[in-house]
């Protein structure tokens, strides 16, 4: 069914030294016009304005979890383990290259505004008319279908779904690695060789040998500072939030027919939420960024401030605070008003567990498949049951809630505002980092 | 002159680690506008098509440069070398933040289609009505003059400008390390600690004590390697040429007036030839990317196939060869006319020599500040003459010519060229990666 | 007091690139013969046998503690901490230097069966009449005083001791990270210069600041990871056993008055308990290598077969049991004794718990200096309060029994022991790595 | 004829990350008592005084050469060349393995001074009554000629001699990056996984495409760098010299019958040259050290001085001149006597050129195996009429002659020594490093 390439290419990656392809459909899927998208699409969102680093896109990403895919099976391969079902072997491959092939530009802050989802829209793109289908079927008409199926964890085989999704994927371990070389952030690395050599296929599922438990406890060690130091960090949820701003700001104007003076194609799309696969397509960060640009000329006040604040980097102040209850909240929001400072726009409470955290935490319902130790006597174990510490990263508390505003506006005015919220919000003092 | 923060504070940076801040103005300085604006331009132009990690921008590269220079002069303090000018501690480290202020999207491209050029906008902006301006206004009114001097290198302590621009200067000290680590490609690392040991000023020059010449060896043979493997990579090359291609077709549509779909502000400018300070500031990547998007649609088929070739990294294959002369080029372009694919935008001859080449070659007119070595009798020797290797790699050849071209197109059309075109083409072939 | 070299020295170092010895002192201290034998005495004893890299010696790790106290203070003086008294940075930094002189081969085996100290041997080699006793005393007649006072903690100012021996000390900073370079275990490591960033003296205390927190959760994993992976590694043991059984053979036969063919005098010393400074600085790990490789030509067949398994590494092979009571232990014996294998010699079931296992451990008896966070209400909180981490590995339990036999003469006699003591050991399996 | 392993072994290795072992030969002659014996020889004999972390052992020298002829065997059978004898796997492995086998101690020294051969052993312990011998004979009556053969370069394949010695053979590839990590020196790496990409067997020759020439040219000046930076270091040729002077001395007061005080049977054995195996593999580094401990007190004043230098580094000092000729040396030579100083002992003229410098020259008679290029048209060229740079260092010179001599008794004795040889050896300075 696959035909191999007459020679093997190699792609020269930072992270896993090369990236080897030997299969003409992967060659073939990364000449599509989808995938190479992906160049123009940053891994990190707004993460950049934080670790300067972090400029890097999801097209690398993309072809580092292909990466990490091929080398597991290839371990199982050279081991024969009676337990790989060899057959799933490009399946796997194609699901690894194309799991993120769906993401926009800025996807945390685009989905919450819009209500897209990246997954639906890479199953739309494996699915419908696109270059991508066209080389999936040529391998093998179900293809597509199975690659959506494997995206979207309903495929069948529970082994070949935990290599693309799960607690302990080709996904996760190629994105922790990769955060952490592009932010610098070193403590993020953990052995992917190591991790290698202790899982292996075990009836249907995916395990990891006994011995192999301490390696376990790294990996999720290098996801739990990876949060707290790079994914967590208060200046990249900051330009999330001044982000998120203009989109709402921009669809309560489109809502109520404010005469912009730029605005194209794909976001007239996803303003009416109807947008096709060639908007989508088009909608990359360059767009999302230059329309920025433009409408920091805008004469809205709101929308402009918020553009110049995101394309100069003066992001939102924030006070982190160890509780803050809902009189507090009001108090808050009631107070910008009264010096004219809309909340809607200028004051965002944040609490982590609101966000996407995936730190390994077995029972939740959300959850992710868990992590399998295979004991001496061959019995399946839960990890956490095991290792004290992956329980204690398990079921840890979600830090501080923070109040993100403007430094400016709020210090010129910190003398209309009442003592409680001035002290709250330390407004005598500069602004951070 | 120059006012401490009440706290020094950093920047994480995958390539020295921790980029330290000290002094209030080079901290006002990373947050005008003009320099956030570099984030949005990438050091390697459109190296990232050939490695894909190659998406760091300006603005990190900066960063670095900065830094690079910090740690020379720390370690010049630290010694307390008496040739050292310690007052021009604050102006160093300025020029090495600003000298690539001035730079445009994809300048190699732009630059040549329309003239325009990185360092005359440097001083534009250092010198113009800007925050960058003020900033350095407000540490010493003369420090914008000084600025604009040492990065036009006329300023007229030699020791100053060696620093920021000479063949052993902070710029490529940080550009040889970074585009190492960001390619992956790691034989273009040197050792920069090594290095700081064995430089110091020696009567207003900056020279290399002799038992370090085998540390500048390998730093030169670094930058040749990273040009051989990286700079002068003919997947770049191809990009570039298509990217020019794509600017040289757009300058003559609009000379003949044709009518644009997509066609805003800044850009006019460029085509007009006349271009101010927020324009300038507005051409960013995303502007240029965005653009070619929107042009892929234009009805002009050279114009949108072009840009359809850029954003889907369809680019022209290339031949090594030789030599050829004007005969044989003359040859192509007829061959090419005659079967309809117009020679002006889709041939192109390249010489390696028509580079901006800089490894290292005293005598040449262009050539920037040699390498003195400080022998132990305290004369200074010209690096060239007490190194073999050196020598060597100074006056090395050139490497081959390549023909570049769209495959395609080209291949459809093979049975209408000529024999020898076919042959020097290699047109029965396949593409190359 | 202190003289500065007329130029800094530096050594090449693998694990902080360079060391830097600016001090007259050090430098003379780095000269003396006690100090140059710390050469011919490896860093992990018998570690190399299972980590063929890990071949290192205390120099190397005495220069690093050095480095690394230096480094420290250096940031200290930097910052100008006002609660840094900065009269004793040369005290600081001999101590560093010289906190593992008294050092003799094998360290662990030597002091379990022959009561020598090694902390008492640097105090005598501190106070002696030695060469680095000199160059101290040369600095400063009271500095052989005070630096044995910071090496047995008994010196009045914490901070200083701190800095030498606590839970985050120069000492186990640099033994982790070398270790992990030697052993090539790299998820050993943590970031030096993050840490470096995060502590500061604080009123008599070393503390470290709040948002700190996550640096030391990842250096105390480091250090539980080298616990588990390198430092406990039950190979390492198995060699250890063996070496200890050595000495404890000769110190029979020595009370026993067996002739011995090769017996020079250092090691006479040890057995009679009664050893000089010249014989202890001549014990060096070449001594008992070659003292080793006589003795496996002795006639008693105990001594020769026990040093022919430590010479050519024919170890003892371990089983791991999750429980042994005494009864099993006892009936163990008895069944070597019963075939005609001395179970004194041949036979260790080895608990973890009597190790000298020094992961961070608050409320121990033995406990070293706790690690204290300074909130921004400027109070000190012992960590583990606040990390749920550092909580659930300070209380780890810590894992298995291992009991320790010679393969071969066991299998050969498998068919006299009891069906239990069989299945117990494994005996029928094949010896394992 | 080989058989597998029932599970693949792995060490842990700081330079390749993992070495794996699938062979059974292989294994066992890990285990075999000669090849454990390279545990206790140094890779790099006296080198650790001058680079500290440079402890390490021809063990894991020996360990990795087999890992990297292993991953070249295994790159060629994965990509098929058909030019590859694939029945020579395990005759390659074992050869890589055993190379080094028969080095002794300290090898430079000793051999120049007792004329053994390190080679010659190597055969012998192959060929001989040894454990060695028995596990290659299991395999293969044959094995053992086989090994012998490839190690002295007359087996006849030679793709098989090429792997294991030539210019670019798996012993150089290890040996290089091998001693770079563990001196620290990290200039001297390249990158091992470029050059296997480019290394393939074509017609009995190993070639390399010419794509390939840069990844060449990187490794060729690694091996330039280390030695000038490391093998030749002028701290290391200066504690080889106490060394050989050592030997010397007890050589001639052997011949003189002088009663030592410390002598054991296999140092007899090279005395009298005439020695056996089992005396050959007593013969380690901790006997050689432990004999100069000894030696140290012996009452000849001459054999004890040299060994207390040894011991604890207080080697000769060293000047370079341009050129020295031989009226020089015996004006030299005639001073140190005439104030009572052992020129034979105490004063040697070192010239680069007399080492076993093998910097890559083709026409050298002693040459190895030249490095040959594939070109499009499948013509062997020899790399270095391509490169510019491989010629300039092929044919470079060989820089200073080096005096070296005790600093303290011909400082003493200055004002006693003629004008010029006061100037020559600037013996009013201090010592240096």
């Amino acid at each position: 069914m696959t035909r191999l390439l007459r020679e093997e290419k190699v792609f020269k990656d930072p992270v896993h030294k090369y990236i080897y392809v030997q299969d003409e459909t992967i060659w073939n899927l990364i000449n599509t016009k989808e995938f190479q998208r992906l160049r123009r699409i940053r891994q990190l969102g707004t993460s950049f304005m934080t670790f300067h680093g972090a400029e890097h896109s999801r097209f690398s990403h993309s072809l580092g979890v292909y990466e990490v895919a091929r080398r597991i099976i290839s371990q199982f391969e050279r081991n024969g383990y009676a337990d790989w079902p060899s057959e799933e072997r490009l399946l796997c491959l194609c699901a690894a290259l194309l799991h993120d092939i769906g993401h926009g530009p800025f996807s945390h802050s685009v989905e919450r505004v819009f209500g897209t989802h990246h997954e639906e829209w890479t199953c739309r793109l494996v699915l419908g008319d696109t270059e991508v289908n066209r080389v999936l079927r040529e391998a093998d008409p179900d293809l597509p279908r199975k690659v959506s199926d494997v995206i979207c964890k309903s495929y069948d085989k529970e082994i070949v779904v935990s290599l693309i999704s799960s607690q302990l994927d080709a996904d996760r371990m190629d994105y922790l690695l990769r955060d952490a070389y592009f932010t610098g952030v070193h403590y993020g690395t953990f052995d992917l060789e190591r991790i290698l050599r202790v899982i292996r296929p075990h009836q249907g599922h995916m395990v990891v040998k006994e011995s192999g438990m301490h390696a376990i406890e790294d990996y999720l060690m290098s996801r739990y500072q990876m949060y707290w130091q790079v994914y967590f960090h208060p200046v990249t949820r900051s330009s999330e939030i001044v982000l998120r701003k203009i989109f709402e700001r921009a669809k309560r104007l489109y809502g109520d027919r404010y005469p912009f003076q730029f605005l194209m194609g794909p976001l007239v799309g996803l303003l009416e939420n109807d947008i096709g696969i060639d908007d989508y397509l088009a909608l990359d960060e360059s767009y999302v960024q230059m329309t920025i640009m433009q409408w920091s000329k805008e004469r809205d006040p709101i929308l402009s401030d918020l553009c110049e604040r995101f394309l100069h980097r003066r992001l939102f102040k924030y006070v982190a605070l160890d509780v803050i209850d809902e009189a507090w909240e009001r108090e808050l929001k009631e107070s910008f008003a009264a010096v004219g400072i809309d909340p809607d726009y200028y004051l965002e409470i944040d609490f982590l567990t609101d966000l996407p955290y995936d730190v390994y935490r077995p029972g939740d319902e959300e959850e992710s498949l868990p992590i399998w130790l295979l004991n001496e006597r061959d019995e399946l174990v839960e990890i956490s049951r095991r290792s004290d510490i992956i329980r204690s990263i398990s079921g840890i508390h979600m830090g501080k809630h923070h109040v993100y505003f403007p430094a400016e506006p709020i210090e010129e005015k910190a003398g209309l505002l009442s003592p409680g919220v001035r002290r709250m919000l330390g407004v005598t003092g500069e602004s951070n980092e």
